[in-house]
């Protein structure tokens, strides 16, 4: 950590920070510039909270030099994490294929429309039996029953299931039908979320936030490591940003970035950042082509009478036909995509 | 609702949009134009999800006519909806002055500053007993003990206390101690919360998230309204943009543009907003100038120690002169400022 | 365009809209919802001002129908534009690859830098003579001497070259030397300069600008076009959001959202955008893969030296392997890769 | 400077890393801390490219100590820079009140507005004779006969002018007519154009650009003073964010940020940050109680047949209104507003 004095800091001011950098373990390092004074603190500073010193008058900033974060870190884990759920594999290889409806509607169109995407090579099952809605008057999901539905969806298939989970209260009944615990971009921030799935030891997919920070995407993949539970997906799925022409921009950088910082997998929901159907696929293959361990693509028999996210979902047979051209992109990376 | 379709859609199509309209109750009246058929989908919109048409091929788009939202708004009550807690009041001719520590330490700083600011005038007291916090190793507050010593300060001053909620699980003990309840930026869409908050019947602190915008909020108050809790505080905090300078942009349009749309009382929480506490009396001024019914304001008795916000804090001395000054903005609007 | 009035608009208000609609040469419709009377405005909306109608006190709001640009419209032109320079293509079946120094800073790096990136398949020669920099204390480039090299570089190599023009002043010697000319992203709403360009009649590459809309982007380029020049290359470079792990966010989305609303090409500069030199190929490839019609990379024979943007160039041995790996994602959508 | 080096530099790597600093002129500080060894360069770094490091394979980040402005910034001049013009003050004790049409759109229109924001107290004329536009379709501005009736207005008020200039073809004509010339946002960065009005002399209104950091605003000023002109007054207009309910976000915080920063005086523009007439004012009160040096407002006789910008313009009444409520919050942080 580095702590820039203002011009005109005084030598009792530099001795002030000084004592504080030893109170917290570290020793101090004076450096007298021409126009500044700077302080560095050695040590492990990531225990060190920058604004103890930022709440002194005399300091100018302070300039953090080690990431805050430590066991998502690639520093603390050099070789990629793979996580194998049921036999199939997220991270390696393979492109891990999710596939499913936005919303579990019913018994016959989940365990249809598992039939179909298992079909065309998914390798995961995804529907929403808890959905986040933005008004109170939506949709709101099935719960429990919607839960059933999607195990059984996973009989008829032999694929595992992920699926949402909102509020800690429900976490036995999730995990009790759950394969792969799904932490939406709304709730990535939602700590008490987070804690629990740590504790739990089930894989979790978690979503970047509207609006998180990469820095603040893997410090909440922190929260559920210092629990104990490594088996975590980052899932990149736009974020916010003065752009209307799509819902959310795909910040096809991250996956990328990620998987520089951290050993962590990595996959992308390009619907849910798309918002629109015509976009899916460019966004999926640009993830493929620029290195996700995954995809996650909303599939609905009938979209245009879907409960929710209806625009952004394809219809099987026009998924079917993507994951094939999709294929031919995994493969000039070397690698596989999905069972297909 | 308007539902633009593309060129060349036929006939069929369009008698296809027109049943959809009718099948969700409105009435469809279509103007074919030069270039496109557009079709107007009259009646309660409300309840019928514009997905629904924007999931159909040769839809280019669809627009909104009416808000989304209904008991928060301004159309559903023309006057302005006033709090009263414990004999102090947020909205009306007042801007209520919210004071005290970002977290509860200790029992002698709670009551402490607690006396300090209710003698500067200050008519709320505020502190946190459970913090969200961005890092699993930073301080996550003291728990229960913290909203006993809160409640010791409220016996000390006499006023009312508010104070985080961030869990549903712990809706009974914080609503125990608590005449507030905030629900802070993170959780805004926490929607599960907005429902338990909706059913207690206490007055709400809402906070904007840090990338939602207006409407959305408004959803999320919304869904404490349609529980039946219209003792709603909304409050703005500052939104997440590219500007570094500041760690969030206080977004003082907010102000009015909330007391246009909707009948709630919006207050401003200038600390987070700005994260330096030079930045504070401006902003605290510039949100009474422009409206604000009232103002939270972060101090603490020696903030280069403080376990979280140190640098945004006040000392009490200086919550002091800026209370005398910002009376004097609040004068010029007509307005008196807390107990001051 | 649809004129939404406030509830409660008067006949007399309803009456006022409509005479206005008319006097613009279009004709009225008017629908009287059961909470809002709505108003169509039926022709040509381009040259009305929305905010004709926004001004008036009993306007809610204004939503336009059509698009506001026309000549750079799928809907004015249905096939793609394809653009040839020196015997070399811009859209169809190529992606094309401009490469080169960010600055041009001598005689014997361009022309060397030129000669290893022709080697390596590049299609066109890219280097800046006149720089557009943040300080008035950086390097601004060479100017006319800088275009000479440019032009030797061509000689030596037979590729055409593309480089910048910031002032009008300048149009008449960079189009002396220049092939194809560039407008960069701090100037796409420099409309004088847009306007020149229009007239000179040679290609032009027009930048998207660090917070334009795609929708303001296609209106720059209709300056160009309304002058009666099409021969227009949109270039994604990365948008500016609140995310600092890139120095811009590259906007993979815009690849196809303007392939879907214009017949222009579309072109990416994955340098720009991620300003790193790791970040430049994944980004590259996530471009071809979402169909870009081109990229656009700064390469460098000594990066550490460079006069401007070295942590994203590419050294040219990097650049190579770069393109033979590129080449197979282009072969996986179709097409082939520069002259690679 | 800070140079960060990756986990595992070499010594050797150190070395090149010290002797590039010497290079520089500046003095190598080296500190080895447990997990990352980071090296101090003392001594004027504005002149040093931090890319010059980060182009280093072993370098990880590089932090700067020094702000990159100099002749502009606070540490340069301690004193408030106060700019006189034909006897009015923009700086000090008063808020300068800039008033007048977008546009000019007619010599009547222009002369009687200025009388009437003249008697209403405003201390500046504005009005547009260049207009910026996103479509080539829309007004673009009388040209030389919009500057002739402005500097009539002025002849008929005794107020100076202030209008826009968007060429460096065009300087010689705006400086004939105006007192202060305007850079508008979308040329914050037409670095030309800058150094034009450096070489000038005459006061410059400098907009802050839609997305410009502060940072960046400060080094477009920095351009101008390097060119030896100090007349700089910094105008904030909103910035572009994701809100949609506001044309653009109105960063009130700037205020106070850039009057710490730097010497110059600060403006606000609020009618061009809110783009609705009735945020005007409060928006104008909110910058004046944050401490601004000036308000621009625009006002026109018949806004709904405004040529540009109708919907954020004041009737001349309705300004008159504003200007006696806003001279009250003046008085509360204790200055005078315009001529009021």
């Amino acid at each position: 950590m580095i702590i820039v004095l203002k011009a005109g800091a005084t030598d009792r001011e530099i001795r002030t920070v000084e004592e504080k950098i030893k109170s917290h373990g570290l020793s101090a390092h004076i450096s007298r510039g021409t126009e500044r004074t700077i302080i560095g603190a050695i040590g492990d500073e990531r225990h060190v909270d920058a604004e103890a010193f930022e709440g002194l008058e005399y300091v100018e900033k302070v300039l953090r030099i080690l990431k805050p974060y430590k066991l998502v870190s690639r520093d603390f884990r050099k070789e990629d994490t793979v996580i194998t759920v049921r036999g199939k594999k997220i991270g390696g290889g393979t492109v891990a294929l999710f596939a499913g409806p936005c919303s579990v509607e019913n018994r016959g169109m989940m365990v249809g429309i598992g039939g179909l995407v298992a079909a065309a090579g998914a390798s995961f099952l995804r529907g929403g039996a808890f959905k986040p809605r933005t008004s109170p008057y939506a949709f709101q999901g099935l719960g429990e029953e919607g839960l059933r539905y999607l195990a059984e969806a996973r009989e008829a298939t032999g694929l595992p299931v992920a699926t949402e989970l909102m509020d800690p209260r429900d976490i036995d009944l999730v995990a009790k039908y759950a394969d792969v615990i799904q932490i939406g971009a709304r709730n990535m921030q939602n700590f008490r979320l987070l804690t629990e799935v740590g504790k739990l030891g089930k894989p979790v997919i978690l979503k970047r936030g509207l609006s998180a920070t990469i820095v603040e995407w893997l410090m909440s993949a922190e929260y559920i490591a210092s629990e104990g539970n490594q088996q975590i997906i980052l899932c990149e799925r736009g974020i916010r940003t003065y752009e209307q022409a799509t819902r959310n921009t795909f910040d096809v950088s991250a996956i990328p970035v990620v998987k520089g910082l951290s050993h962590l997998p990595v996959i992308a929901d390009p619907s849910h950042a798309a918002g629109k159907v015509g976009l899916v696929e460019p966004l999926a293959a640009a993830a493929i082509a620029a290195g996700t361990d995954g995809i996650m693509v909303e599939v609905h028999n009938q979209p245009e009478a879907a409960l929710s996210d209806g625009p952004q979902s394809l219809r099987p047979e026009a998924f079917q036909a993507m994951v094939s051209r999709l294929t031919r992109i995994a493969a000039a990376v070397g690698k596989t995509l999905g069972d297909a």
